[in-house]
């Protein structure tokens, strides 16, 4: 679905329209960044650059938004003129997506005319700020999972469609299984579960006879047990099995509500004991990371888990203080210096340092600097044609791979009493002090 | 934009084949509360039915879709010519936009044979569910800033395009003066705002020639001081007075970082001592009501609030415990009995009863039950057709009403020490007791 170009804050465009009256067409460099760490994230997931560089490749005003535009008795006619005709051909690097990122490394940058850039802020921070979140949040949950499955049922709490949607793919790209949100599954290739809802249930007579009805139709399906009395409703699986005998194909019950861990650990029993080893347990209802690490540190029978509200809406780090600073105008490096949000000038690259396996060292540096480590900020469009397909699949490998990387106890789900160390070089750090003096000199 | 009819768990169409495979083709109830009231909240605002009357009125698969289905290989050829046809056929009742609600309380009632009714369940909940919170947390925004105006200007930081523009017409619903989002502003007909952003400041050579260029193309615009150092920022906006004399019109200076109230009283001096009280003063940078709340009370002579991020994500109170609810199915009353979450049988409506002018008593009971009392519950959709225009400045003088006849205290911010009462009727009581009693005899 393409967003409209009109999907930006007012300002961007009266801006616009005075670089325009100024001829100010030089090329900029714009960066995203966050700026620190939420109390309960060691690390953030780039996410979201492949909705970026789609919204730049198809950028154009349609004549019903530049109607409107005319409308507000702000813009002049030549400039709505030169806005329809106006597509992105700026290029963008950004670091591939699945990586782990810091603060103060650029996520993205973008390098064109400074119209151009400038336009794509809000769209900018709205995809690459809430897709990274998610994609932490729900490395975190797989994470206290040990390798049971996670799958993402969040659709109905996300905030919006577009939320929904992203926080599906995101839940996949950081190792969950899949999804219950079949558009997601359409739309990202990714696989796509279901088990059975309360309502299902309610709508038979009994309880029993909505559980031989679905699995009639459904013989490997997921029983929900927990619809008027968890255990009870486990019992009336035992009863199925026996009724149905070699066709009885159930492969697991879903508790969704109550004390999971012991439910879990009766309804095994009673499992067990009916013969039923191989049916496996499904718990949902209300986790995250922290109670799924609880309830398998606590040994609960739980094979796997449907997360759902918690994940999907952030709930414990739902924002992070990011920008899209412009950092270069006309060859020139820029900054700003307001209290507590100082930005480095100039474009730059990040190397991150490794050794024996492990990420040890960022260090943020100039762009042309040459410095050891790997550059993460990597070629994806230029003149405003991506040059890199964004594959779902390779990001997920990317991030499987970057977290054998990173120091283990930046991996547990507490905060690291040591963050990652992110540094900036001298020359950057030269290049500040430089343009701080200026400023001080002449503003 | 058309959401698509696999926006939906894959549950819902599991178990849709189920019900066409069992020939359950009778009349559901769904209903649609939420269970407990989050801690940092006295009242919910309903928002978001227009959405959902959208979505029904054009729900239908396409071909694509009906593919993606067909190739998951658990659906068969009958069921998806079904799903071909399918129209949403039924009636909707709901509560009004604006109208305040409370635990327990239906927001939206569904009828429809099974089949189309469960199909609706994951779009309803994702749209109700974060524009009422969304209304909910912007009115208490509202609130806070005792008539000063407050603007949304959370695109960047909300969880996704969709929601980035429903946040925005759910401030303007809940008393905002308007967004800076140009999208929402055209898709919903609410004022557009913006100033500046640092970026234009840094491209040019010097702040107070940024200030004279922006002042020269928007005479009345809003300059942004914090750039370098905000009372010398407010400074170059008095020296640009001097210089244009009578053709200096800037209305307003913004603050967007430090310490908002002792900087807007050494900015109101600066201005005042230079003759400029006309000239008010704007606020940005990480507000929600708390903020905003101090600095009123501190009497920091700011006139206006840009509110963005802490709104954008709701972050105090991001989720309700929300669900769309079987209640009644083939005339006969439904329930659900699982730990804690009791949801009493059949279709309901709320009688909200109002005393000298205030609302004093919401009396949940039977549809057809004859109760003293506004009747919240209204009809919006009948056989798949709207019958209600759901319009935006309606929905805000309702919700404006609404807030008079509010109780006082529940209009503060702190949690109200007394919960507004909803209690349920005796003939609901009498239902829920009943079904209670055959369940335990019967499954």
């Amino acid at each position: 679905m393409k967003t409209s170009a009109l999907f930006t804050d007012l300002y961007e465009l009266t801006m616009a329209q005075a670089y325009v009256a100024e001829h100010m067409d030089q090329l900029a460099v714009f960066e995203l960044t966050f700026r620190k760490m939420p109390a309960n994230r060691n690390y953030i997931v780039a996410a979201g650059i492949s909705d970026v560089l789609d919204f730049l490749a198809t950028f154009r005003f349609s004549g019903e938004e530049l109607d409107y535009l005319r409308k507000r008795g702000v813009f002049l006619e030549t400039f709505l003129r030169r806005l329809q005709d106006l597509r992105f051909a700026g290029d963008v690097y950004a670091v591939p997506e699945g990586t782990l990122v810091f603060p103060n490394e650029p996520l993205v940058q973008v390098i064109a005319p400074i119209l151009e850039a400038q336009l794509m802020e809000t769209l900018v921070l709205n995809q690459i700020h809430f897709q990274s979140l998610a994609a932490a949040k729900a490395a975190r949950v797989v994470e206290a999972a040990k390798g049971r499955s996670v799958l993402d049922f969040g659709a109905r709490r996300a905030h919006g469609t577009d939320a929904a949607l992203k926080v599906a793919r995101a839940t996949y790209l950081a190792g969950g299984a899949g999804t219950s949100n079949v558009l997601a599954g359409m739309k990202y290739g990714i696989p796509v579960f279901g088990t059975m809802a309360h309502s299902y249930v309610q709508a038979h007579d009994s309880e029993a006879e909505s559980f031989e009805a679905f699995a009639a139709l459904y013989p490997e399906t997921t029983l929900l047990v927990d619809t008027y009395d968890t255990l009870k409703g486990v019992r009336k699986v035992v009863d199925l099995s026996r009724k149905l005998g070699n066709r009885f194909r159930v492969r697991a019950v879903r508790l969704d509500s109550g004390d999971l861990g012991s439910l879990a650990l009766e309804t095994r029993k009673i499992l067990d004991e009916a013969g039923l080893e191989h049916v496996r347990i499904f718990a949902s209802s209300s986790l995250d990371e922290y109670q799924i690490r609880d309830l398998v540190k606590a040994g609960a029978p739980i094979d796997a888990f449907g997360v759902g509200t918690k994940l999907a809406v952030m709930e414990d780090a739902s924002h992070l203080d990011i920008a899209y600073k412009l950092v270069e105008y006309a060859g020139k490096g820029r900054l700003k210096l307001s209290t507590k949000k100082v930005l480095y000038p100039g474009r730059k690259q990040v190397f991150r340092q490794i050794e024996a396996g492990h990420m040890v060292h960022d260090v943020i540096g100039r762009f042309d600097e040459e410095l050891p480590g790997e550059r993460l900020l990597q070629p994806m469009m230029r003149h405003g044609r991506a040059i890199r397909d964004i594959d779902l699949e390779e990001s997920r490998r990317r991030f499987q791979s970057e977290l054998t990387r990173l120091p283990p106890p930046l991996r547990d789900l507490g905060p690291s009493s040591v963050p990652y160390p992110v540094s900036f070089s001298e020359r950057l750090q030269d290049d500040l002090d430089k343009i701080r003096k200026e400023i001080a000199g002449g503003t």
